[in-house]
Order: structure tokens, then C-alpha cells, then sequence
């Protein structure tokens, strides 16, 4: 492998560890205990799950590498706190968008070149792009990954 | 910069953000409003504070570059659970000690080549790091950033 590849697989197996972490620990809950909440009056671990797919599912056109899949999930689960809107989908239903956006998101990242890690996202400008390359996909993913970092912390309290 | 040069300058970034958000969310509060427990029965807000210094400190003789700075603090953060151990250290000192390891673990990281990035972090032999080369340093760095995004999640359910 070249240093560059050396370091695209890095933020791979970062990604893939936190997702799967997360993955699991959602996996060995029941539907039931997806309603408990992380600490009184908090997110319940249902609107968690719902808000780390829809995030993670505008990696697609923010990344640009293609359309949303969910996008019926932003208004309960990223416009609104938990609690106002009630989910459009089931437990299963959510399961499942989990698992699909996170299977093709992780595909994506794994067939990123240097190159394509360093393109820029589709939120920055051509002409803000050449002024500041940092702008780019590599920033986006580890600041998803951190994102979903953080919401981890959380989900582990409601044991 | 050069791929590799802006592969580093991400992973420098990543880690200001986080660690400076966790950093900013400290100073807003009292040394009182530190003995909050994240949630009730949870870990306070304190020894987070201990737990992410004790633990970042490590990364000195972990990233090969130099001693670490407070090894006294690993038995009541680290060794042991919140409330086990009582601190060898004031909020004050408590305070200090996250600042000086972070200012200076962030200036070592800053001047990183991208050869120096991918060189074994010092809990791998030479044998295991040929075989497997992403036993790095940015391994190492990437995977301590989720952990402060991990317990930052926590911290602020205490407010």
C-alpha cells in the first residue's frame, strides 16, 4: 500500500469500527427497549438510531455519490427534537434503513481513492474549495464519525 | 500540500475540534457543577475529566514521543470507577493537567509528517507492524478522538 492508501484505510477502519459498535449494541436490544430513554427526559435510544441513519443516509448527495435513500426520516429524526414527531416507520422498518444506508455507505467509502477522498463535498464551492482544500470528503467522514462517537456514549447509559 | 500533507492536516483537525469542544464545555463550569453525574448513577462530569486527560496522556510513550506527564492519575480515572478512588488532584489542578497534556499532545501531532503518522505506535513489535502496518500512530489517534467524541456525548446530558 502507498502512505495514501495507508491513511484512506485508516478513516475506513475507523468508520467501520464505530459504526459497528454502534451496530451491535442497537442489535442485542429489543424493540422495546429502544424506547427507553439514555437519561431522564433524553433521547430515547429509538430517536438515536433514527437520527444517526437519516445524518448518515445525506452522506450520499453530500459526499456526491449518489441520492439519499431515507429521506422520509429528517423531519421526526433531525428537524425536531424526540418526542414531537412521531416515526414513520417501525422498529423493523428502522432497523433495516440502518443497516442498508450503513452496507452501501461503508461499500462507498471502502472504493474511495486518495484522490476521491480529497475531492471536495458537495456543500463547498468550486471557487471556496481552491481557497481552503481541507473542505473535503476525508473531513466530512471523520466528522460523522465522530458524530456517531458521540451519540454512542449516550446509547451504552441506558443499559 | 501534497495528498499525504492534507490527509495529516484532517486528522489534526478532527482531533482541535473535538478535543476543543470538550475543552470549552469544561471551562463553562464550576468546579461544583463537575461533581454533576452525567446521568443518575453515571460517571461525574469530573472523572470524565480525569479519565480523558489520564487516558490522552498515555499517547506520549504510546506515539513514541516522550514521557507521559501525570501517571498519577491513571489508579482513581482509569484503574478505577468513578468513586472508588478519591482524586490525587483539585479541580484546579484537575483543570490544568487537561490542558497541559492536550496543548502539548496537539503540538506533536501538528508537526507529524505523513511518514511520521504512519510509523507503529509502540504496543506493536516490528514482527506484528510487518505484517499488519496499520497498527499506526494515526490508527491510534483516530480511535482516541472517538473515545473524547464518546464520553462528550455524556458530558453534555449533565446540563
Amino acid at each position: 500500500m502507498t502512505n495514501e492508501e495507508l491513511f484512506g484505510a485508516a478513516v475506513v477502519q475507523s468508520w467501520k469500527q464505530i459504526t459497528g459498535r454502534f451496530d451491535k449494541a442497537m442489535a442485542e436490544l429489543s424493540d422495546e427497549q429502544l424506547q427507553k430513554q439514555v437519561a431522564p427526559g433524553k433521547n430515547r435510544l429509538f430517536y438515536l438510531l433514527g437520527h444517526l441513519t437519516a445524518v448518515n443516509d445525506r452522506l450520499f448527495p453530500l459526499l456526491g455519490v449518489g441520492e439519499r435513500m431515507y429521506a422520509g426520516l429528517d423531519e421526526a429524526f433531525i428537524t425536531n427534537p424526540d418526542g414531537k414527531v412521531a416515526s414513520p416507520v417501525s422498529a423493523a422498518e428502522l432497523r433495516k434503513a440502518w443497516s442498508a444506508v450503513h452496507a452501501k455507505l461503508t461499500a462507498v467509502l471502502e472504493g474511495f481513492t486518495a484522490e476521491e477522498w480529497l475531492q471536495k463535498h458537495t456543500a463547498v464551492s468550486d471557487e471556496d474549495f481552491a481557497k481552503d482544500p481541507s473542505r473535503n470528503r476525508l473531513a466530512v467522514v471523520l466528522s460523522r464519525t465522530n458524530h456517531l462517537s458521540f451519540h454512542s456514549g449516550q446509547a451504552v447509559l441506558a443499559k
